[in-house]
């Protein structure tokens, strides 16, 4: 069955080859045909081909679905009070994971489910059409692998997080835990899993010991994706290119041979807006990695920690307010972004051929999400051709 | 008909003399009984009395619906082109009112009045319940009272800001335009107005002419609110202490002698984080003011240049990460601030008596606002008793 979207006034397709010549690749009075879950043609409304059926969007926007490449959605628990107490005035200093981390060991496996339901349910709605999720609150061989069996349900995307931080029942013995993640629960995890990270920073693991965990998920076809650079400067983000990472993520202090290496590697940098918002950090500058050619996604991190959010649009308000992007370049990072930070050529574009999973605005236009910050604009989200 | 709302693990009252005795009133384990559209009582649920229906509330979080004090709703046009090129580098400077003045005034009286119901729709839905609206965008005599009988379709707090800017028209002679606004324009709007209002900073209306202009409000039974301090230190924020204002609005540059004046007076000071955050201004330090005992309230300054939010949610996330409010005081300054700021005793609390205007949260916690930002969280909006 065909579909055709039409009288769309703003068509952001991601595709530079078409419309303004722009990376965002603008159509405007613009149409988009839908042929069961794919993108079967996009162009001017007056040259659009027949369809089974017609949907008028009345002139609104329609952009590419948001691909958030960065969440950590499996865990149980609610961290208000340390939010409240932090905006009291204490630092974050990630130490507040080991309360979630026994929250989510003890929760059942339903329970934990029903959580990532919801979250799943709260990023589809504010147009969220493909996700990433981690492991990272079980931190034993049986819990991490249950966590990606919980996050498989819901996305491909999963992420093998067990060194997130080294769990208070191996503080004595650090080097036995990354052991650990890089041997018993990496080969009961691999199999739930396309993705392993590692949380390389001030306080969690040392890039020796990332470089170890990392070609071991490397040895078991995992491909690499790192935190680093979120509490200070380090070598994670050089590991990353070095490693040929997907992405680094946070980024935070960025130094410039840090950036100088990401523009000359393959490596996206992943900017969490959100964390840097709940945890009252500095934010990192991206002027620097744009102006650099760093390839730039933008994600939620949605975590009960330090970022609690759902909400891309409210991330790309701020990364817009508060981060030096374009409005232009944020939405694009957050989508045709995203989709190079999974490595995903289906998705984060509307061009012949990839998934038709999009959004269509309550807003003429992008610029919306920034112009009309905390305004809930979306009014449709798309996903493999179904409206959900 | 009585409405038992039955279940509330969190019932916010604003009444100090409740549950845990801060400003917030906080009751656990609560109920709220509502006679048509009055609070009849309020406490542990535990003793809540009879009621003709109940509402089960599933442990969520309850609080007064907000009161916006301060927005700008009668307009036409969009300035989402002016917001992208300003988001790559410009200042703001104010100058763009002109541009909603001339759409303004061009636009029919049921457009302007369909884009009020619009916004009024959305700032529901948000959780407002109370919210107050400007003329400023006609400046002439026959464009304001417009605006203001189109405004008075929608709530009783009508400000006249025929003092807004001086208009393009009267740039050679900006004293008879203050002549005008103080003269004839003020006697055909006063009807349709309960305030009147200037913006008093540099590049709007000095001190003198604000003097004058809202003496002339004061003699025509008009309580003054001002605009001041936004772009520029300044007189103005004294002035509306030294005329009783009720209000005095942005207070971006307040100094320390205009804090300790706001401490002795009875003016409100409300801090309006969508303009700061929509013009990449710096913030006001909110400390400063809630430290000194002055009484702060925090509204949406929703208006199409500087801050084209509705989301007094999104207003309260960026209070508590940006101008230093905890979640708590920027809860109470977005409702009984607000209440205070447009002199009300019936809103802005849910004790006996007052209006039964509030909001149920798809969430445990008031501090979920700031934990949680982006994220929709209103569950049910009730007005006068009523789910809207
Ligand atoms: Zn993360
Ligand atoms: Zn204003």
């Amino acid at each position: 069955m065909t579909v055709l979207y039409d009288d769309i006034g703003e068509l952001v397709t991601n595709d530079p080859a078409v419309g303004d010549g722009s990376p965002l690749g603008v159509l405007t009075d613009a149409a988009l045909l839908v042929d069961g879950d794919r993108i079967a043609w996009a162009g001017p409304k007056n040259a659009a081909p027949a369809a089974d059926r017609r949907v008028d969007c009345r002139g609104a926007s329609v952009l590419p679905g948001f691909v958030d490449s960065h969440a950590h959605l499996v865990f149980a628990g609610d961290r208000s009070a340390e939010f409240a107490t932090r905006m009291s005035g204490e630092p974050y200093d990630g130490g507040g994971i080991a309360t979630t981390v026994a929250a989510t060991r003890a929760a059942p496996t339903e329970a934990l489910a029903a959580n990532v339901a919801r979250l799943a349910t709260e990023l589809r709605r504010s147009g969220v059409t493909t996700f990433e999720t981690k492991s990272g609150y079980g931190l034993t061989t049986v819990d991490e692998r249950r966590s990606l069996e919980i996050g498989r349900r819901f996305t491909a995307e999963t992420t093998f997080l067990g060194a997130h931080v080294v769990p208070p029942d191996h503080r004595g013995d650090r080097d036995a835990y990354v052991r650990l993640v890089a041997g018993d629960m990496l080969a009961a995890c691999r199999e739930h899993a396309r993705w392993i990270d590692v949380f390389c920073d001030r306080g969690a693991f040392d890039v020796d010991e990332a470089r170890y965990i990392l070609q071991a998920g490397l040895d078991a076809d995992l491909t690499p994706r790192l935190h680093a650079g979120q509490l200070a400067p380090g070598e994670g983000i050089q590991l990353a290119v070095e490693l040929g990472a997907a992405s680094v993520d946070h980024c935070t202090y960025a130094t410039d041979v840090d950036i100088a290496a990401l523009a000359a590697g393959g490596t996206v940098a992943t900017l969490l807006p959100g964390a840097e918002f709940s945890t009252r950090a500095d934010w990192p500058d991206a002027r620097r990695f744009l102006d650099a050619g760093v390839t730039v996604a933008l994600a939620t991190d949605c975590n009960p920690g330090s970022s609690y959010t759902t909400n891309m649009g409210f991330c790309i308000a701020v990364a817009v307010r508060d981060m030096g992007f374009t409005p232009a370049e944020a939405v694009w990072s957050a989508t045709a972004g995203g989709a190079r930070a999974l490595r995903r050529d289906d998705v984060g574009a509307l061009s012949t051929g990839r998934r038709a999973d999009f959004i269509r605005l309550d807003a003429p236009s992008y610029i919306h999400f920034a112009y009309r910050p905390g305004v809930p604009i979306i009014g449709d989200v798309v996903v493999g051709g179904v409206s959900i």
